[in-house]
């Protein structure tokens, strides 16, 4: 019974977010479909990261089983072509040992959260990006993002219904770079808090605009307590970029 | 009577093109709505570049007479209000001197056109990029693209219906750059042919498949014969990005 890796991309505008719901089109849903039409097979993939409704991913990874021997080859081209039209893409497959998990073996998940920083409403963009009109002072939220780095409690950013045993984690990296009007936050973390990327940029988001001081965001973390969290920043800035093994 | 000159981004998808038309919905005639439901004015909007169907622009510019002497920021903003929901944005508006005209008084415009060199389909940049299975040799679409920059008989790459009196054209910069599966195209001149930077794409992108040599396009070129030219590229690829004057 061979494993398969997969490698996704997808538009998360029209998705309730990867996991099936009650209501609402998942990723995983269409994928666990699209797997049904390929292969007459009923496997429920599972992932890396679960996605919330509107988050977008560059490199999402989950695996499935099949029973029958197919080439790596095969297996992307017949679900790339049963998940059409849906913005889904699988971007590379390859067969892995049978112990290979996609959410249990990773190490690192790499997400990005994009900003545009501008007046005029967004049009290419709209909805790949997070419009702030006030200008970010980068240095600043660059500065605050370092004392979220390292191993914390991340009670503060982490969602009330998050149901993580601990709030402890180690958070490898997170910068702020800006490019012209577009700024950039990079987070690695072997794993995330639910919620967890999206309320901190809504916080570094605050230091940005000179509400909060980076020393804020250091006694927000301290604090333990979600009602001191900046707004949450919408989904669709999101996107789980990579995965590592 | 101030003229205004504005800067214009636009998600091309939705319309038949910058010029208006007996059928379909044009950005010229949603931002002469908006000006008259700003301003209650009846004035074209002229643009320096008459994007087709599908091509987007994120440096468009067109001008506008107004009777009354509005503010320019008021003017972006009540125009962008009136835009809505339509993917049009005003990015800057100044005024300008009365001889000011986005077409005529334009020195260069640029182009880029967005190639994504992989097997997967599309899902955050459809309609955004044109997908190109086989594998492109930059280098030598480089080279080959380099027979095109100076001042020639464009008549291989115009299209049947283009309405310039001359097929001579000064092409300043045509170069291409590979960023991982991206190539991107950039293209420089006073003024282009109708299809002119598609139509080099085109047989760009079969001088990249290895089925035209770099002399190829060269000899395509020389032939001044508009069946030489390679099939033509999608419109959703290209981006007007900037007009200098």
């Amino acid at each position: 019974m061979p494993r398969y890796k997969l490698i996704i991309e997808y538009d998360g505008t029209p998705f309730s977010g990867w996991q099936m719901q009650e209501n609402g089109p998942s990723v995983q849903a269409r994928l666990r479909e699209a797997v049904r039409a390929f292969s007459g097979e009923d496997f429920i993939p599972r992932a890396a990261g679960r996605t919330d409704a509107g988050v977008h991913a560059m490199g999402q990874v989950a695996h499935i089983d099949l029973t029958r021997d197919w080439p790596a080859a095969t297996v992307a081209k017949a679900l790339n072509f049963y998940l059409r039209p849906d913005p889904i893409a699988i971007l590379a497959c390859e067969t892995v040992p049978s112990d290979f998990d996609a959410r249990f073996s990773a190490l690192a998940r790499h997400y990005r959260y994009r900003i545009l920083n501008r007046r005029a409403p967004l049009t290419l963009e709209a909805n790949r990006a997070w419009r702030v009109v006030h200008p970010l002072d980068r240095d600043a939220m660059q500065e605050a993002a370092q004392h979220l780095v390292g191993r914390h409690d991340f009670t503060t950013f982490r969602a009330a219904g998050c149901q993580a045993k601990s709030p402890l984690r180690t958070l490898d990296v997170l910068s702020v770079e800006r490019d012209g009007e577009a700024l950039e936050i990079t987070a690695r973390a072997r794993s995330f808090l639910h919620h967890q990327v999206r309320s901190m940029v809504g916080s570094l988001k605050l230091v940005g605009e000179g509400k909060w001081t980076p020393g804020d965001l250091r006694t927000a973390l301290e604090a333990r307590d979600r009602r001191r969290c900046g707004a949450l920043a919408p989904a669709h800035g999101l996107y789980l970029t990579q995965v590592d093994y």
